[in-house]
């Protein structure tokens, strides 16, 4: 392709309204510009990295063994009614009427719209294992698009389905998408991690999500410096920590006055204590009623742990009316002690706190020097919180666990029949009796994992593209365009690349070196061939590598050849 | 791909709700499902021949010179609001409100969004020209979607949009893209023909229709036996004929009563006259006023044709009290004789009618012996009917013209100014002076063209796939499947052809082959290489063409090259 025709609007200057670097580099680099909140055009430089990241998904997922179907983007209440999630699925799921009043909504993902399919045709075990997969425009309806492809309302997604006889074949076809996912994101030469992801309260499913390592991500990898144990930070387990065999104190717990002192902040300054010797006391709501949950003053309460725990569906900070209820005293003062109302439940480390200051359950008291073995109940101790830097790994013994940045590019989840009960998705098995199929479903987000790729690798100047999904591979050169014989020269090293099989641009503007330059570092393409008077006077050209900014002069007729070694050497590391 | 894996729910029956053909034998093959009304999922087939005939599309139009994009499908009000289709789209347009209130629409058509993509970021005659394309779901909520993915509500569109500097520069644009679709569809293995087509009464834009060439088409396609000229029948011209120089007759014209006779059928029947010796007198009411227009009784008139004479843009029948108004007698009498108070416009066949059978303005009465050249007044004689068999050709002297039957696939069309001037989009000229882009547009209905692939091509077994668009080229069938050698060797006959880059299918059930022979039949696939006891005790296997059900013996080792030669021969003939 030639720049002189291609439409490349770069921009010199950032522009305003981009938070993120993938949104301001992809605008700056003309591969994208936003029609509406959330909802972005592809242009050419874009939609061709689009199209070679769609290509590998597809490519991948039929070696799998999947089979590619297309769904439509439009599709009927009457699903949505049948599963249950027309109520629960809330406002991102854009809902509308057609021209003859009949519901509808734009597809946010379509578990609904295959199992129908599937109960529909599938009758016999002997038409299981099938996993079907599409590549498609979804529409979520999120109430705060933002950070540009990241966080978009249209998107392109690839999704699967797959459909077994038994757990066991679930969990093959599992791991046989796990390791499809693995192969996708190796060839978009992206450095990535598959981490455990919580699957919810629904017994026996498990899920992974796959980060694409970045530290501009939005979300937390938590991972072990000596095992592979990787999981996101709502999944990572912490281990209880090997008793202290501290002697209990010989003195009493006893009330201080705490003046205006509620949070950890002002009770730990106030005392002159680090966070680590208080407790803290949530009081929280469920649909089965309250709970309260210790957790150390360091330490994060982790909801979805305790929802897990709990088996609940609604779970929310209790107001202070609750709290009143629940420990006789105002919010901000809540302490184990004496607690009576409710059931206790406490994070592990608060286990081995030998004396520890706790709320008081009146206005502007705490107590000091509380016990947890001798001053209070507590009815359960288990894992409720966010694992930290540095914490036990929950599976090797040395191991500590680290944190580091991902964006979440991929999603396998084993669904069980969780939708093939509640939609009646049955076959006959080889006795002749009616099973439920068991599913799993298999997302990745196609054109985040563009933008992923741009938060990974960039660097002042712009994208450092990986060849496999740079819109070009090789971006030829002319400087000093006005002199015919680097025309010529360039030209004919175009073709020569072009007819090589190598995808290859050329820069074929009337433009100065310097802005021709900027602009291919901008655009991030992998290897730039200059074809320049200096180094042709000696039969040369020049090759450099987007990623090390290496140059290294090479022999007219050897560069084909050494873009093809540049390209096979290429790693993501 | 092995059958026993794949999903091809087939159907031994005929679906009740399908109309047509393709309709009918894409569900009988398993290619597609409905979801709601005209709204179709694909499965796995159907997903097949949909993405070959994307990617011949996408390689021509590449080869064009054009670029992809991939633009959004819910697009904001305000772009429409301001191209003024928000008005004037009707129900075909799909409106919402998303979360937050705003009016949005499901993408039927992208002039708009490129329009705005294009006036942002060309600014410069160095830009031009433009010709962007995309290949993208389309949703349009026809009023009553049917005929499977010939008129369904969402489907699979290639849009393209160009953009010049000139009429000059745009012409050129249209004439690349007629050479493509020709490409196109000659590539995808189908008899097409370009029409000519109405553009409406924008003067100076054209406008061709692809059209593929099939007995059950629903559009007529008017084309002359002897010189390249073809048309839709909104556009088929009509030459004036060879005025017969008829002597006038001496005698008056005179009323004569015809109780209950209205219709060209009953006057004809009445009187014992033929309908060619009927004048059928027209009023209708246009924004500007009213207008009777005459064409012969055997004659339809075309509206079309009528209002870009008239550049009028409301044309309806006028109802009683009109014409009662204008021509002083009742619906179902109206003549030329003395009508004053509207023009009188004519078809050219009325100018060379001797004597004719018209209305008399009063309940019934007819008026015989009517002459136009003597009795009546025509301001302006013109073509205003539609084109009928054996009519001349307007473009040579020997042909006649010929109806039949095909299918819109493709339309290409020049804008002209039309968008760039209502929504600004400008580029500065050469001088510096700033002009509006040129635009084109340039449809084809991809799903549609695998509707109408199988209307032109299948018999009463099923489908019969050109192999470009085919599903698979090539369908392997081992029969007397439990002999371990027929199935060693059909797999190692299967394996070879996927080596040599044949898409291959194997039908590896355990069914018996008469069920084979039904399913492959039905699917379409354009060659079957059966693997049989008694051909292969010869070292042999048979070759079967679907199309001409032509089979032939050939040596297992010479198998590759007979299939690779019968891809070859294949042609649409």
């Amino acid at each position: 392709m030639r720049m002189s025709r291609l439409l490349v609007p770069t921009l010199k200057e950032d522009p305003a309204d981009a938070e993120v670097v993938s949104h301001r580099l992809m605008l700056r680099a003309g591969m994208i510009r936003k029609l509406t909140s959330g909802v972005y055009s592809f242009l050419p430089l874009g939609c061709r990295s689009l199209r070679k990241v769609e290509q590998i998904v597809r490519e991948e997922m039929d070696a799998a063994g999947a089979q590619e179907v297309f769904l439509p983007i439009v599709q009927p209440s009457e699903l949505w009614l049948e599963s249950g999630r027309w109520e629960v699925y809330g406002k991102e799921l854009l809902r509308f009427k057609d021209r003859h009043g009949r519901e509808c909504c734009l597809g946010p993902t379509h578990e609904e719209v295959i199992t129908d399919l599937v109960r529909r045709d599938v009758r016999s075990y002997r038409d299981l294992p099938i996993n079907l997969y599409q590549i498609q425009t979804k529409f979520r309806d999120e109430i705060r698009p933002r950070f540009g492809l990241m966080r978009g309302r249209e998107f392109m997604m690839k999704d699967a389905y797959s459909f077994d006889m038994n757990e066991a074949g679930a969990e093959e076809a599992y791991r046989k998408m796990w390791d499809a996912y693995s192969r996708i994101f190796a060839r978009c030469g992206l450095r990535f991690r598959a981490v455990e992801a919580d699957s919810g309260p629904i017994g026996g499913s498990f899920s992974h999500e796959f980060m694409v390592l970045a530290d501009t991500g939005e979300d937390t990898i938590v991972s072990c410096d000596v095992c592979d144990y990787a999981a996101n930070m709502e999944k990572a387990e912490v281990p209880p920590p090997a008793e202290s065999a501290k002697a209990e104190k010989p003195c009493q717990f006893r009330e201080v006055h705490t003046p205006g002192a509620s949070t950890i902040e002002q009770v730990s300054a106030f005392l002159g204590v680090s966070h680590r010797d208080l407790i803290k006391t949530l009081i929280l709501r469920t649909e089965n009623g309250p709970v309260a949950v210790l957790v150390r003053g360091d330490h994060e309460l982790n909801e979805v742990k305790l929802k897990n725990y709990l088996k609940c569906t609604d779970l929310e900070m209790a107001d202070a009316r609750t709290i009143e209820e629940v420990t006789g005293g105002p919010l901000g003062f809540s302490g184990p002690i004496g607690l009576k109302k409710v059931t206790v439940l406490a994070d592990h480390a608060v286990k081995s706190m030998g004396s520890a200051v706790v709320g008081g359950n009146k206005k502007d008291v705490h107590i000091v020097d509380a016990d947890p073995r001798r001053d209070f109940c507590v009815h359960h101790y288990g894992d409720f919180r966010f694992a930290q830097d540095g914490d036990p790994c929950p599976r090797c013994p040395q191991g500590k666990l680290g944190l580091s940045r991902g964006i979440e590019v991929g999603h396998v989840f084993k669904l069980g029949v969780k939708y093939s009960k509640v939609m009646n998705c049955t076959f006959l098995d080889a006795d002749g009796k009616e099973q439920y199929a068991v599913m799993g479903c298999y997302g990745i987000g196609v054109s985040r994992t563009v933008a992923a790729a741009i938060e990974q690798n960039h660097d002042d100047d712009g994208i450092i593209f990986p060849p496999a999904i740079a819109p070009f591979s090789v971006l030829v050169t002319p400087v000093g365009a006005k002199t015919p014989e680097i025309e010529t020269a360039a030209e004919t090293m175009y073709q020569k690349l072009w007819e090589n099989g190598i995808d290859t641009l050329i820069d074929d503007r009337d433009e100065r070196p310097g802005v021709k330059f900027k602009d291919g570092d901008l655009l991030g393409i992998p290897f730039r061939v200059t074809v320049g008077k200096k180094a042709m006077s000696e039969g040369k050209v020049e090759l450099r590598n987007r990623k090390t900014k290496q140059t290294e002069l090479v022999d007219l007729d050897g560069i084909i050849g050494a873009v093809k070694k540049a390209l096979d050497e290429w790693t993501p590391e």
